[in-house]
Parts: structure tokens; sequence; C-alpha cells
């Protein structure tokens, strides 16, 4: 047996990326509330359309083919043809299946982009605030974060002609939706940041996460529509199947299928099949649009009860933002100072409320908020849920608002 | 719209991964084949069990929680539970389920050690032959490869004392049944490489691809059980449900928890929950062990089929190895020299059987095989299949045989 002693643990020798990795800031973690958890990203149980999707996985394993094997590595060729049309008519994209790569979530995708795009000491371009788990795939290969200031029309792109900006590889943003503030992307801007790409050769990875869901205002195309050679879209079926699922998928522009391809086989070789073949199921046969007709109602009607628990409830003592489209709103709350926001969040799980402050979404030395703001999901919530914890939350803010005055 | 036209695709600006990435050799071509396809790492459809399957997917579905959120990124508690004890009865490998992680197939697992354990420049251990999409993980994160020639008792140690081999960060190996060449590392070699982890720290990468295929020998204990301090054990379940489902689990050594959970975050947040959860319902409920030993029957039966013709068909112009476990075996042919393997692979597609050169799986530039040799794969094929197959096989190396005298 060994005739030396192995290193003790923390001296074990671990990769750059490892250590950059380790010192990024850790997730919230997942706690249990009485009352009402308006964790972001989370979807209901109930939503999900279990009937169709056991019909669909019995219709697949039936007809599993003699040979189980690798398949490719862009996904099931089914899966990525019924996309293909999906796409088409939910998203106005054109492409052909060929430049589908279905990916393991959406992280998955936003992974690849960092470790094929970005060599350690490269810039992108970063939301700020923004999503903090796909500036952590960046950061974690080595990138060097330049953030970019957000307003209610998204990505303020008036800076983009810096020296600094035009080097940048890379330039990450959720247009249809910024995440978290909840701007749409002005047409002015689209142009503005698809001038950076084209002068600089820099890719720009949209993350389309929630393009499903808008709320009385008209569904706005992808920026992949107007400069498929410069855009990386990344979608996700987190948001209308489940998170747990772990299906996402990329377009990507002419010439960039082969390294992508070759990525997702060395990382994992394809996503799983059966899921994958589930998917198409659902979508060949109409399923799927159903189902997604379905929880935007039902999202829809979860988003009414928000939004009227809040003005009921803080009235004037809150602002929302973000409203028009996707699964969550920004409460900001102008009588409470940023830095009380942690301790907010701590009476609110005392209280038996899960609430998730916005300040953790800030780039690190950037520009901060003005006030305490929260990230608010409805999305695993029933109306009647959703009043019983909006009412304990305005009972924390007005004893604030109260003590700071 | 974009005033400057973007780079030429073939100008876009990669990162030096995809620019190693691009430079390895593509993988063979999926063929189909008219009488018998040898390729390895196909499983037969009909071994699938779609009952059991189906039974405990319906069973997942109807106890899903109430909110659908993103899980453990070390994967669902009840797989890892499961996964201790059957590790446990299978394998002799203790640990608690803080230390495995589950991820998409074994791939996945080694591409994660690659990023968390090697640096560019970085050596590693690699044997010589060996599995070539391990290899391409190591070598595509910058890694610098140092072959390791294998003979009938794995892996040669013989040479582990060198000055560049003792700075090795990693060693990849296989030493339950050697990839592709099937010895079973020697209990003297076992000691001499963990001897070489604990003198320089260096991470011993175990991938127990198919361990729960043994053929009238004693099963080994995984090198996992002899220093789990030193040891990263690599499980994946494409060899006994299907490679299509891609899951494989990782048991790390204690202090390396941390990062493998935090990059498999990154990575892609976990594995599908849904399936996870299946194959935890089929091992609690006893299904899983009861289908391994179904399957070990099945394959049993199929490699005896298959030695049985290559002995009928080929007799003395073959060499049979690495019979004693696994699913495949190694097929020396002495009478054909090294640089007539292609024109030999050639002429099975064109006789309608499906051959794998040994070749390839050679580092470039090391020690190359005296004789031409084929991987062949049989846990797909039924008996009758497999003897015309090998009859196929049969009348070309004897042509060639001829063509050499």
């Amino acid at each position: 047996m060994p005739t030396a002693e192995p290193p003790p643990d923390g001296a074990r020798r671990l990769s750059a990326f490892a250590q950059r990795l380790l010192a990024l800031p850790p997730p919230a973690p997942t706690r249990s509330v009485r009352v009402a958890d308006f964790r972001y990203g989370d979807l209901s149980g109930a939503d999900f359309p279990v009937l169709a999707w056991r019909r669909a996985v019995n219709r697949v394993c039936l007809r599993r083919p003699a040979r189980l094997r690798y398949d490719d590595p862009r996904g099931s060729e089914s899966l990525r043809d019924a996309l293909h049309g999906y796409l088409w008519r939910a998203r106005g994209i054109r492409c052909t299946p060929e430049r589908i790569i279905i990916v393991n979530g959406s992280q998955q995708g936003v992974d690849l982009c960092a470790r094929l795009l970005l060599d350690p000491g490269d810039r992108f371009l970063f939301e700020n605030p923004g999503y903090a788990l796909a500036r952590h795939a960046f950061a974690a290969v080595g990138g060097v974060e330049i953030p970019v200031a957000v307003d209610a029309e998204g990505l303020r792109t008036d800076g983009l002609r810096g020296e600094a900006l035009a080097a940048a590889a890379l330039a990450y943003v959720t247009p249809s939706h910024q995440f978290p503030l909840g701007g749409v992307l002005s047409a002015a801007r689209r142009r503005a940041l698809l001038d950076w790409a084209a002068r600089g050769g820099g890719v720009v990875v949209e993350d389309d996460y929630d393009g499903e869901y808008r709320h009385g205002v008209a569904p706005i195309p992808p920026l992949q529509t107007l400069a498929p050679e410069s855009v990386i879209y990344v979608g996700t079926l987190s948001k209308t199947l489940s998170p747990t699922l772990r299906l996402g998928y990329l377009v990507v522009p002419p010439g960039l299928e082969r390294p992508f391809a070759e990525a997702k086989r060395l990382t994992d070789r394809h996503a799983p099949l059966l899921e994958q073949e589930a998917v198409a199921d659902l979508m060949i046969s109409g399923a799927y649009d159903r189902h997604v007709r379905s929880v935007r109602r039902r999202n829809a009607e979860r988003r009414a009860a928000l939004l009227a628990a809040l003005a009921t409830e803080l009235g004037d003592s809150a602002l929302v933002a973000g409203t028009e489209a996707g699964l969550h709103v920004v409460l900001w709350l102008p009588g409470i100072p940023a830095d009380q926001e942690a301790a907010l969040v701590a009476e609110g799980q005392a209280a038996g409320i899960g609430l998730y402050p916005v300040s953790p979404l800030y780039a690190p030395g950037g520009e901060r908020p003005a006030c305490a703001g929260l990230v608010m999901g409805y999305a695993a919530l029933d109306a009647e849920t959703v009043r019983r914890g909006v009412a304990v939350l305005a009972g924390l803010v007005v004893a604030r608002n109260r003590s700071s005055d």
C-alpha cells in the first residue's frame, strides 16, 4: 500500500478553473418556508403535463431502436426537426436543424459558449445587474467582466463605442426580458449592439429564457432574427415544462456548428435521448403548443394576483418593474436602503416567506441599486398563497419604512 | 442594421480550448451495415427493461413534488442513497452519498476531472492504447499526454518512477478491464500506481466502465477501495441500461466534493431528475440488480457465441485477447500488417460488417501495434448475427493472409 501520505485535502492541486470557480459567491441556499416562497425559476408541479408526458414516454419506449447507441452530439434528429418548426412559429427564427444544438438546459449552452469563445483574460460584456450563473460560467473560464448598466429599455448601449468594449469577445444579453430588471431592449439599442458585434467580430449570446411569456404586449422577435451570423440564441424548456428536465437548445451561427457539436460530444456525448424524443413527440402531436398556451394562461393569472396584492398591500411604498414579460417581477422598496436588503430577507425567512434580494445580481465593484429590491417569482404559487405571502411582506416593509423615517 | 460585415466564419475567434478540440482526430462515422456491426459500446434494444422502466417513470411522475426546482448539483438524494448501497454490494466501495456526484454519463465525469485537475501544459498519464474520448477530454483542456504502455496485466508501472511521470497531475486507468486490450491490473501494479499517486499528490481517475461483467473470474475490487483518498472512481449506467440514458457517477476523494459539485452546477445545474429518480426506483425495488443479472447472462451467451465462432472460423490466424471481462474482445491478426488495418475495415464495410480498428486508440507518436487488430463489441448482437458476421470477417482475413504470404 502507499508508502507516503497523500497531500492533505486542502493542499490538493486544483486547476486555475477550479480555483476561480471556488472563489465565486455561493448561491442562495434552498430553505423551506411556511407561507410563500417567491423563489424565481421554480414552476408548479401541478402544471406539469403528466398524462401527455407519460403517454409520450411510453410511445418512445415502444419504438426504441434495435441498437442503443450514442447519438448525434447535436441531439436527436426528431427533436431538432420539431424545434426547427417550433422556433419559426413561436419566435420567428429561421434556421436549419443542423444549426440547432440540444443542451442539458440553458446553463450548459452558456458554459459551452464560455469554453469555446473565451480564453483567460478575454473580456465579456455583461448586463449589470444580470443573471449570476451565466456571469459565473464566463468568469470561471477566466473571462474578465465588463459590466454594462441596464435601465428600463435593457442594456445601455451608449457606452459600447469605448475601446475596452470594442475588444470584448462576447456579450451576454437577455433582450426580450432583461434579467432581472425586466426591460425590453429597444430597437435602437438592438441596432447598436449588433453594430458592436459586426465591428469587432464579437459574438452576442442571447438568452431567451422566458420568451414564451408576454403579458398584453406584442411578442418581440429575438435579436437572432436580425443577425443570425452574429448571435448565438439560447432557449430552454425549463420555463414551460420543468427546470428538472435539463433540456435547452442553442441556435448557432453558420460555421459554429462543428465546434459546438464537438464540444458537446467531448462534454457528455449528447443530451439524454429518451427525454428528447418525448419532447419531440409532444411538439409533433401539438401537445406542447397546447401546454404552452395553458401555462401561459395560468401564469398570467398568478401574475395578476401578485400585481393586485402588491398594489393593495404596498401601494406607494413599492415600485414594481419588469411586469410585461416572464415569470417574475422586481419589487423596489424606496423607503428601505439597499444595505438593509439582507435584513429584510432574514425577517422574511423568520416570518415564513422566501425573499430573494436583487443586490447579489450586480457586478462586484460596479453600480449598485439605490434602494432595497426583491426578485419575485410567482410561477410555483397559487393566487391565495401569493396574497398571503404579500401580506406578510407588506407587514415587514411597513415596519422597516417606519424605522427608517 | 449592422454597418460592417461580420468576420468570415473561418476567421471567427475561437478559444484555445476550441482550437485544441478541433485539431483532435474525428470519431469513426456511424454507418449502417447489412450483416453484423461489431461496434463497441452499443447495447441491444431488446435488453432494455421497458416494462420496469415505464412503471418506474410512471411512479416518479405521480409522486412529483409541489414545486419543480433546481436540485442538488450532486444529483438526486434518492439515487445517491441507492448507489451508495449498490456500490457497496456490487463493487465493495464504501463511501458516503455526499461523495457521489451524478453525471451525464462517464464522459462528463472525465471532462469534469480534466477541467478541475489540469491546467494547460500539465502532464497526464494515459494508457497506450487507451480510450480515445477520455484522452481527448484531457488533451482539449491543454493537458500533455504521457503515454504508458499496457500489456496483458494492464498498465506497465515499471516506468512510473521517472521524473516526468512523477510530476504528472493525473493518471487515467481502466484497471478492472483495460480498454481496449482487456488486461486486469495486477496486485503489484496496483500498489505501484497508488505509490505514484501518494508520492507526487497525483490523482488516479479509475474508469470502471464495464465492472458488472466478469466471465468465469472472481470480481476484482476497484482501485478506489485501496486508496479512496487518491482515486476518483467513474461508473456508468451505459453498459447495463443504455448509453442513450446519459447517466454515470463519480465517487470523489474526501475534500473534492465541493469543487465537483460547484463544477457540475456551473456546467449544467444537475443531471435530469426524472431519469435519476427512475433509476433510484429500480435500484430500491431490486429490479436493477435483477436486470444486471439478466443482461450479464445474455452477454455471456453472446460472448460464448463470438469466441466459438472466432475459434471455428479463424483458428490460428487470430489471437483473441481481453476475454475475461466486459463486452468486447480484441482480435489480433498476426498475418496482417498493422498498416493494412484500414483496408480491412473498408473491405468489411463493403462486405456488410462493421469493423473497428485498434490503431486509432494508440497515442500519436508512441508505441504501435505489431499487426492489425480489431476491437469487437458483441452486446448488441444475437448469436446468429455474430456467427454470420464472423464468417464474413474470416473470408476477408484469409484472403489478406494469402496475399501477405
